[in-house]
């Protein structure tokens, strides 16, 4: 079987696991007070052009977006989301269960609409029973989304805009931030990001290593207290230098970079073959998912041959989404296997 | 430096990196679906002698904790524990954020009284105002305790009769679990604890693992959608695999057993050692925490000569209870180096 | 000025005030243990025709929801509603602030379908993924609904039906039960309501009294403890007698039928005159809240004439959507006023 | 029956179901906007010496407190309170079950000691493992204590430097608050506790109102968005009038002020029969409420001879501690009756 279905079906690039083993005996204090989660720290600020961020490590994407949004709300205010992100989709609830309602808007591609966020907002501050209504308190945007699709520099300068005008903070969920950095329709550096939102992520789990994400926070009133906030939530892991050690690898050499852009590039190549093939995409995604729209017997076929991936969802006219993940463990024997075998997958 | 303040100060055991080293570019699905994780599932439900139960990976203590005692309670319910009690002083007030109080009951040496637990349930469902109280919805125990001491057979069966007359679940927190089952003073198995307990985990973190727990859920009702609750709360781990790949190998010859009844065996050399040259224990604990009480002159001399403890609180007499750990990981030679030092500690 | 902006402008219905003062000076035990409560709730389940159901009485909607939703649902769980619900537009996020989502659902008048519903759970259940989403839990209607339609009582059965296929408690809001009830397109009695519905609530509020809800539960599961969350969310009223002798008056001599039927017929005669004089209707609704839709220019002219009335939100063709409300306080003198002065209203 | 089991056993004070009577049919705005709410307001304003805070009405005190303690915490916070207080004991985790612990310490005689709470802020804020622990947030405090208790002047003082020196807000729960300033034994003004609290409510439920409590926010931070928590818990009453009438008529001419003062008094004269019969008081309570130790004949007796009060708790030497409530609509002939019979008590 050759599995394609997300983007962490293996564990992590080799390097980490050398950096693993080698520190295995080392003593440190727990709770990412070592040395090596503080230079882990260093590093990021560094790529991100930031003096003052604080940086704290998380185990996983799900984790981190909840302790962020419920850290950020106040009771009676909810996150602005897109009906496609994840939180409002696939956390089973985890917004809600800290007591905040997940504000959803329509999209298209993915993306969050600038004008839309404003119109809710306007809509809400102007009412005069907005105290009935949830108060919208932060903006929530994945980058890349969960499309695949990217914002532009100028779609993100316009939602710091709107932000600043109703005082929401902008948080960015960047599980697959190397995959967005990597392609080469990105037009913002991670420099960028750091200077448009509040709180970011920079994902470890889909982007070579075995478990983890790089949260920074970079608005002055975010950072008080949060670690009793990562405590509180159980996330607060006791070997915290193996956060360190991983992101401290990713970090050295450009590492994160280059896994992530070869495999941006294998999955544009991915793409390619099945739009030669005559397959259309879903969505224009330039990142590593692809979501090619297929028959049942492509897929049938696809699987018989050993292949994994996810059936999305139907696409209304008999045929199926489905997307297929590129990751930094995909090899070039896979991908070439499964580009020769669209080209024969008939209709 | 030589750190004895807490059992995570080094990675895991060696054998866990080999594994996790070969097989680290296999593709397996994510989020525990894998076979290592069934694997493990098997090898701990027989070690327990359980035929039905359902085992769950989580990746630390407190948000075990968290997501076992929110799962079982209704929204009027707290959870029964001693003031002592992990959850009720060094989980940040986690169980509360789920929206549940932690009942407390007095304890003298870490363990939680029946008698005490009887009271208060009858002090509570003869009430005639009892629906302005917090109603017990279940009881939680660690074993070992935080103070190191362990409940013998007979305290596990008292306990499990009173939570029997008023259908209270009883949850046993292992966090330290093998540093009990490997103490020379145990007079339980891990088949007694299945068989008294309705919930249970055998912790990884502290006993060998470079994090995780393993979670048993023995009766029925308590199984419905755990899942779920698990994503909720952000700990369903993308690469679940890795707790399973941990879990097959800790028990896979013993070695979980091993490893904390080597270090049980050194604490108690250790404990010797201090009681040789006139120092008091705070408790009498014969798993792998020690609590000497300690003069402030020498706690300093023991830091100049570069060993790392734990001070926990003034004793009141102007000494102090202090806490020195021992893990699987502490080598002989730092054990007898702590133990010739003690022997010129003066007073 | 004569306001038609809400259902709850004057205090209550006169034969209530003087239950009050009869009663002022009497001892009686708190928290609804009272000899009032216990008729109260006597003539609510013979009109229910029930034997056995639970009342309790509550001060306000909102609250109610919350407690009920709340009291059924697991952490992970989520409830059905449509996106016009209450509970997902008007009640500030209360049942978020209590960890729980609304699933919504379009709708076109106000009523929840029942095959929308069906294919939801569908998708839920059948999805591999299903726990990284809300499990639906319960399903939540309002009746009248927040449009002033009616389910018929095909369609409560209907939703019956889907009910019992997924295992899900069907909740009905009767913040306006009384004016249900009382509209000549009603096919539903309350008997019907009891025998459909596992929960609901009479609304005293909106419909005579001075405030409070009387809420049946039917369904034997769900009557366990109770009291607890009543409690617990700080809505067991210390004179609870309050709200036992406001139900009581309500329920003697049918006048909680009266007083609405009344209301409902005031509503329809205003209905007659708005169409009469070619004004639109935003929905088809045979209750006391109707919706004409207005231009700026009749609205600014009934306004300028002292009618207060609620401006909805704006129709899309440069008109608006409006409400006026009938009430059981509303007198004939104010309704045939605002009918004559729509038959000089102009366009 | 002679009922003295609590303060709420009639309706109340007759002036006010006059006002209502009175204002019965006038159409008003909803939630507390209209003209009878803002003269109340004034008229609290007025009395409390303050100019810019704000005054909220709600219906009862476990849902008053509720909603300020979540309007003020952060989720990693906690409220100080006394083992004893209200939110501890006997409001089912309401506190808990909007996310927060209470922390608790203990007391003597109902009022919570400055010095200790300072210790524990203390051992809080310089803990190396701070973060492991909930940060304690605000202090909460009873006035009269659940005991009868009245703080002095100088031990409120003393809370308020605690609270300045940790910036802990100080919340005052006067459910009582009309018999502790008509205590002869008491030395503070409201004005003296609108200067030391930040936030504090004025009982109406237990005080002459049908229901009620105004919450007086002081400390301008508190303030923002104080309806939107309203809202969201279900709180905000529709015919926000009736809380405004009934407030409006207890604050002219005095009357909170003269019932309580005559309840007081009459309390006083109980207390009096008690010891002159020889029967021991369980607090010094110069208040509404008397706690006399009685043996199980005298409860016995007085039952049979048709008095109510509330059996406590065992004394711990065969008597038992019992609670007789004076309130606002005690008479002076009942009052009387049950002093006469003290006299033939026997032992």
């Amino acid at each position: 079987m050759l599995q394609f279905q997300c983007d962490y079906t293996e564990g992590c690039h080799p390097r980490i696991l050398e950096a693993l083993q080698h520190t295995n005996m080392e003593q440190t204090p727990g709770y990412g007070m070592d040395s090596y989660c503080a230079r882990a720290r260093e590093r990021i600020l560094a790529e991100c052009g930031l003096v003052e961020g604080d940086v704290h490590f998380l185990v996983g994407g799900t984790q981190t977006n909840t302790i962020v949004i419920k850290s950020i709300l106040r009771p009676h205010q909810g996150v602005i989301a897109t009906e496609a992100g994840h939180i409002a989709t696939h956390e089973t609830g985890s917004i809600e269960a800290t007591g905040h309602k997940v504000l959803t808007l329509p999209t298209e591609d993915g993306t969050l609409c600038a004008q839309r966020v404003e119109a809710l907002c306007r809509e809400h501050f102007e009412s005069p029973i907005a105290e009935h209504m949830v108060q919208p308190g932060m903006v929530y945007i994945s980058w890349p989304t969960e499309c695949g699709t990217l914002y532009s520099k100028a779609q993100l300068q316009a939602l710091r805009r709107v932000c600043d005008t109703y005082g929401l903070p902008l948080y960015l969920d960047g599980a697959r931030m190397g995959y967005g950095l990597g392609s080469p329709r990105c037009d913002l550096t991670l420099k960028d990001i750091a200077e448009l939102c509040d709180v970011f992520y920079l994902g470890g789990t889909k982007c070579g290593a075995l478990f983890g994400e790089a949260l920074v926070i970079k608005k002055e009133s975010l950072k008080k207290d949060f670690r009793y906030y990562i405590k509180q939530h159980g996330a607060l892991l006791a070997k915290g230098r193996l956060l360190g050690i991983q992101f401290d690898t990713l970090f050295s050499d450009g590492l994160y970079y280059k896994i992530c852009a070869k495999a941006v590039s294998q999955a544009l190549s991915l793409r390619e073959a099945f739009l030669a093939h005559g397959i259309e995409m879903w969505r224009d995604s330039p990142t590593n998912l692809q979501f090619p729209i297929l028959t049942r017997a492509q897929m049938d076929r696809l699987t018989e041959w050993g292949y994994m991936f996810e059936e999305s969802h139907p696409y209304g006219d008999g045929r199926f989404v489905t997307r297929f993940c590129i990751s930094w463990a995909t090899t070039d024997e896979a991908l070439q296997s499964l580009i020769r075998d669209i080209g024969r997958l008939g209709v």
